[in-house]
């Protein structure tokens, strides 16, 4: 047989053991942040129905879905695209078996067939919590403040959750007198207002043809909300809000959904400075029904602040795909693999998550000593470090180069003298540091020189 | 639109909260005494080209493949079949990256075609261990360690895992004057002595038109490992077998592997309580050169002892699959979802591990109280309880009631007396014991009652 070049599908990834680290210790800290808020873990199988899937994402996005089969098999089967459709079905069979609120996370692969580009892949991880059953803003704000309470928990600081709902871009439009067809191009105008800035967006606005005064009146608006931050920020902008826009009734809802988020996020505590309302921010999916949200890096780098970091909002209609009625729904998703690329480039891991899991490795001295450093192995690992016997027939020098070369933190030699005594030498590579123990202290001696 | 039926593909399966907390507890147990022996994390995407897969796992098990496709997709995808080809393929790519030996675990899902039927799914879990390099029994007696450690940890005791060597079952082969195509059909049968017993083997070695003196001979060497336990008892039939067998000169070097790989198991200590020598353990998977093992129950319950809990051997020319030369390897495998299933039949997880991930719920009395329930959940979630926020607008014996039904051990109020007093009450439902502390004092005294 001659042999094939090993190779990956393209937009594929394999992931070597450190970068496995770094990922398991990111879906750990998400995972505990999700669960402190009561968040209940649940798994749907890769492969769905095609029909469960299909017109659920518009037509371009189907374009991108995997279908599956096996030869001989009668269904047609698809790798999940999200983990949004997939809940719509699950909460719809379990429902009679599910807490109502139903509050449920899930951190898992989706698949899409992107054009591969840099940091673009076609296999990679969701992070989504989602509250089904709640009406009031409370849900909204509890989305909010996981979201918040996650991304702090990985080490940001310099990021804000831009709140906005699609009550209020609803009732820009009336109160810029622009209806129908004409809305969904007002938002896809004002949802580039980062890239292009709110000239821009004037730009934009008179290409499109809108009256100036109408433009004026729209841009003086977007602009209340740029770059805020805080809950009272919020408030002030809300208050003034009302008077403006007092002939544009159908704002009014969306100003008391804003007004009772704030006011739940200042109860929850904490969370003004990393929380911000921004009238500019629109999320592309159309689902939406109510107040959105999304995070984004305020860095001086200016790579770091394209894109978001978290994404969610209201979005009432979709649980009724599967279901007589909908349910009040709010999720959010954190963008947990572009938080690994930044957190790889700014080197945010703690410091003893290093290139291997191996904390200790103990060398095999000669034949004789062996069966010493094999129950030595036992006795380490029985006290809670991963640990690893040197299993080739190796001189102690390069014993010792084999776990320095690893990122092994420490090392454990029984030579003759040491079995003679009942000791155990133990090396710290990063200093050197030697100490000679008892065998018996040898799990817990080791365990403090790893601080 | 009219709405479809929500449904499960066949063979897959949704788990539900309860069950994930099951399955993580079982999950995170594996992986931390994986880690223990210094297995690193890996992770290979689960589409995998089509050509990496085929060819490699015989022609009935590859109709099992599901095979995947994007429209207008070029490349041939497959679902991965298992976790052990694409760790050749992952080893031959990133070698020069990795250390040698190698050490990887994976836990991660897996797909195939079954026919559906009781207890077999199309998407399951492996939970491998492997180690790549070394050609010594310290890699063969580590996985077994490793394994023995793992069912251990779970909670079971009675259990053995078994050892044989595929050397010495050519060996068995020479001994009895049986070779070539014969010697398949030789193992098939002995492979069934779990199931039809040793008489069952010898009318099926008679069927087969063995001779009589040769079926003795096979019987009396099959049986000196029944039902064996310990490494004593493995050491005196290795013994025994020497003198029997001098005769067949190519069981020397497989009962020198037994031999070294029982005194290094001795070596590790505490193990011999669940390994044993049995010689009547084939394992079906042909890649097997050296030592093989198999973990079974040893249950008063005839349906927990069909099947294995844990499967692996030495497989030393897998590993060249994709690569000039292959080097020696050593795997084994957990049988997780078995040992859910039977954890589950006999309850075997431990008692905080509940119907949900919530320990307190933060009831909340009125409108008036309700900013300061949400600033006490938060308290409590930075006291490190997993907290839930009631948010529908019910009275507060409604609100107990749905903590009770959840399954959620603790209750926090805070009615007008408490807030006036800047108390809180917390009541554990499971004996209705109630205290009133100060809200200071509510993450430490609510964490305290959960005991």
């Amino acid at each position: 047989m001659s042999k094939i070049q090993p190779r990956l599908p393209k937009g594929m990834r394999d992931y070597l053991p450190a970068d496995m680290q770094r990922r398991q210790y990111v879906i750990a800290a998400i995972t505990d942040v999700y669960q402190s808020f009561g968040f209940e873990p649940i798994q749907t199988p890769v492969l769905e129905l095609s029909e469960t899937l299909l017109g659920k994402y518009g037509e371009d996005a189907e374009k991108l879905i995997f279908n599956a089969q096996h030869p001989g098999g009668k269904e047609a089967l698809s790798l999940r695209y999200d983990l949004t459709v997939p809940l719509t079905r699950y909460f719809a069979m379990y429902e009679n078996d599910l807490p109502l609120p139903f509050k449920r996370y899930a951190i898992a692969p989706v698949w899409r067939a992107e054009r591969p580009q840099r940091g673009r892949f076609r296999e990679f991880y969701q992070c989504d919590a989602d509250i089904i059953g709640i009406v009031g803003m409370e849900a909204d704000a509890e989305a909010i403040a996981v979201t918040v309470t996650g991304i702090r928990r990985l080490g940001f600081t310099d990021f804000v959750t831009k709140i906005n709902t699609r009550k209020l871009l609803n009732g820009i439009g009336q109160y810029a007198g622009i209806t129908g067809d004409a809305l969904g191009s007002l938002y896809r105008t004002i949802d580039k207002t980062d890239k292009i800035g709110l000239d821009g967006v004037r730009e934009e606005f008179r290409a499109n043809g809108f009256a100036e005064a109408v433009i004026t009146r729209m841009i003086d608006l977007l602009a209340m909300s740029a770059d805020q931050i805080g809950v009272e920020a919020g408030r002030r902008t809300i208050t003034e809000l009302r008077t403006r826009m007092a002939d544009a009734p159908a704002t009014g809802e969306a100003l008391d959904d804003l007004e009772m988020l704030l006011g739940y996020l200042d109860d929850m505590g904490g969370l003004s400075a990393n929380i911000g309302l921004d009238f500019t921010m629109v999320r592309g999916l159309s689902y939406y029904t109510g107040p959105i949200f999304e995070s984004i890096l305020r860095s001086d780098n200016p790579e770091e602040r394209v894109g978001s970091i978290s994404g969610g909002g209201r979005y009432d209609d979709l649980i009724g795909l599967y279901r007589k009625e909908s349910l009040p729904t709010v999720g959010t998703s954190l963008g947990i693999e572009r938080l690994i690329v930044i957190m790889d480039e700014r080197g945010m891991y703690p410091a003893n998550l290093g290139r291997t899991v191996v904390q200790a490795l103990v060398t095999v001295f000669n034949a004789e000593t062996r069966a010493e450093s094999m129950r030595l192995a036992t006795q380490l690992r029985e006290a809670g470090l991963h640990t690893e016997l040197y299993m080739q027939d190796k001189p102690l020098g390069k014993q010792i180069n084999y776990a320095d070369k690893k990122g092994v933190a420490l090392v454990a030699v029984i030579g003759p003298d040491e079995l003679a005594a009942g000791n155990v030498k133990l090396k710290r590579l990063a200093d050197g540091q030697e100490i000679v123990v008892p065998r018996a202290e040898a799990g817990e001696r080791a365990r403090a020189l790893l601080g």
